[in-house]
């Protein structure tokens, strides 16, 4: 006798409405690959009566999230609501409560409730997959999880903001300013309502808290992320950057170091030539490093339809497989907690600012890094305007404190006409 | 109280002491994410003497691998000796028979036997599990069996022999000719026993037939694969292709058509900017198109003892977390005959050769390939040598059936002084 696997499907967006047609015009395979009938129940979204491109007539449809997510025909609730509070969480903790698996793609609410949902999901010997949540149809949370399973993962990063890596590349491509860019994904429906989600680094910032959690066994710790937005990045920086042979990225950034867990998400200057260095508009990239495999970079489309379906639906089949691992792939009683490295390791920088006409500017800025203990690899002073000299430096490898320091000292004195850009090289 | 998991280890190469390394290293971390505490109980090798640089005191010993896959405390006979035939399978069989799961990285066994191993390991209620087969590293079987379940595959590629990889890429970088990076290849030890195994391009095959199972739900089918080795790319093809921004790739390529199963392991042409194109030294990539995720590109290190072993780990570590499911993704009962495709998709091609000095050569070349109803893109003749005039033709799309007939017809005149060479341009 075949299983039957019910689903209650809350949110019907675009990738709830992508989970829907996979499951109905993938029946067959499914249950061939699965051994599984996978069958929706119930279905919840705000407004009933939009039409949404699919026949939802055969399903049972609830209004409120929490009562489909206890509905006794439903044995796995698929969130794909968002946000990290409100219905999402209220029907996440009600589903686990009732004896529910949990499927969701929601990055905020894991990344921020993820240790009390999972502690939560194993007192009541129950599973939260969420796939989709990192990277969109990148499996990268099952390759880190199971795939790697064997390796002390040493560190993690990814490209994982669609949105910013198109305004990025545009930037470049097109000549454009960031705020051109910024304008024109606002125009193309490719920003969240609140674009400082994107925009601000906060989106990517609870993927990577999700990816860290994972790699190193700890709780995640989104509060203990470094995080920087990409709307200080500059045409200027762009070009500049190009020059000397890097591109620029939002870069999430996880590693394990001896002063404890780094995580940073901030624009970084990687080589042009490196997989991330290449990787072009809306595509999402994620590379683990482990002390066995060496390096493994994933690629694929980070957000759409089919993708993020593609994702969720993986999960669903896992759970009609009856694969079943904890959340974060060890017990929620093992995670520790994720002690943030007070300084992060020492990386070359790239500076940039814009000197006041004065006798003896650079040689002030030279010295100040000096004093500081932050070597200058190289430095060039270019193009003129009236009264300010803009100028780039590259920095050795140094600690973000020391260049702090430089920076703040920079800052007080009376020949900068701005304050300066700094942005990390990351070496791969 | 903890579940414990024991191997068998037959073979001690390399990946066999890659794995044992691991094992003992990492047993705390292991034990956290499985639950189960993994542990050898008895390994096997040709030369029991020999120093392998880890500690082997604690294992029994066996000569005979078939012995230690029926062994009472062995849960798991790990399978690390490679071949097809012989010891290998007789061992696989052996532990399938009497109850034990098996974890293997023997691409040729699964390649030729899989169906059958797969049958017999069903039968018994047992996994075989083999990540390790294909693409090193690349968590690409459990990415293609799991982690895309939702997906209808359209297209599996891969670039999954490292050592013609690095030939490739190595002439075009070095300037070298294929003889000369074929005997640094021998030299570096990258070559197996038999070179033919990876120069002409079959251990590729092996693992193409594996992907191409799991992706479209058929049975195994190594004989399917049309099979063209690297031996007869020149410096001349790898200079021709980049000036027209290509790169020459040892691409693996299994395709559902209308028209059946294309299997294909052939030299192609492909952009020099995609992912593919950019893919150096003994890197492997394998590109995963379906049609809810589009595609998906995992990179990552194809062969080497960490690489290698952190794939076995996985494997190991799905069985200790109790993860199983079917030899390549369903029932091997659903499992289709493979049908394949008796001529491809049409393609352009690459097509170049030498002419005698004769007049009206040229437009002999031009009418053949038009009577045959292949239709040129461009066309080029350089570099006069003597007697002969090398040209270059790049045709618009194309059967493969309509390029032979070109072709023997082109080799029945008595205008053209060379064989010509006819690459696949492959669309990405």
């Amino acid at each position: 006798m075949t299983r039957t696997l019910r689903l209650g499907i809350a949110g019907l967006g675009t990738v709830g409405v992508g989970v829907v047609k996979i499951i109905r015009r993938q029946a067959a395979l499914l249950e061939a690959r699965t051994g599984a009938r996978i069958e929706i129940s119930a279905v919840s979204a705000r407004d009933a009566s939009k039409d949404r491109g699919v026949n939802l007539s055969g399903y049972a449809w609830e209004t409120d999230p929490v009562a489909l997510a206890t509905r006794d025909d439903v044995d796995v609730f698929v969130e794909l609501m968002g946000g990290s509070e409100g219905a999402a969480k209220d029907a996440t903790e009600a589903a686990l409560a009732a004896g529910k698996d949990v499927v969701t793609a929601n990055k905020a609410l894991l990344a921020i409730h993820g240790q009390a949902l999972a502690d939560q999901a194993e007192a009541a010997d129950r599973v939260i997959r969420y796939e989709a949540a990192v990277a969109g149809g990148i499996p990268v949370i099952k390759s880190l999880t199971e795939g790697l399973a064997g390796n002390e993962i040493t560190r993690v990063m990814g490209v994982m903001n669609g949105t910013c890596n198109y305004i990025l590349t545009n930037m470049e491509a097109k000549g454009l300013g960031y705020n051109a860019l910024f304008d024109e994904c606002a125009e193309l429906g490719y920003l969240e309502a609140d674009p400082n989600l994107d925009v601000g680094g906060i989106d990517a910032a609870h993927k990577l808290a999700i990816l860290s959690s994972i790699a190193f066994g700890t709780k995640p710790n989104f509060d203990g992320i470094e995080i920087e937005g990409i709307q200080r990045i500059t045409l200027e920086d762009i070009h500049q950057a190009a020059d000397m042979g890097y591109r620029i990225k939002l870069l999430g950034v996880a590693q394990r170091t001896a002063r404890g867990l780094e995580q940073r998400m901030q624009p970084c200057l990687v080589p042009a030539t490196s997989p991330l260095g290449q990787l072009e508009g809306g595509t999402n990239m994620v590379v683990i490093e482990g002390d066995a495999v060496d390096q493994i970079v994933l690629r694929g489309p980070g957000a759409g339809e089919g993708p993020t379906a593609s994702a969720v639906l993986g999960d669903i089949c896992d759970l009609a497989r009856g694969l079943r691992i904890p959340t974060f792939g060890q017990p929620a009683a093992l995670l520790e907690e994720a002690k943030p490295a007070q300084t992060g390791l020492p990386a070359p920088y790239y500076l940039r600012t814009a000197l006041l006409d004065k006798p003896g500017a650079l040689a002030k800025v030279a010295s100040i890094l000096g004093d500081a203990g932050v070597s200058i690899d190289r430095m060039r002073q270019y193009g003129h305007s009236d009264t300010t000299a803009p100028i780039l430096i590259v920095t050795h490898k140094t600690t973000r404190a020391a260049l702090d320091e430089a920076l703040s000292a920079l800052n007080a004195t009376d020949v900068v006409a701005m304050e300066p850009v700094a942005l990390r090289i990351e070496e791969l």
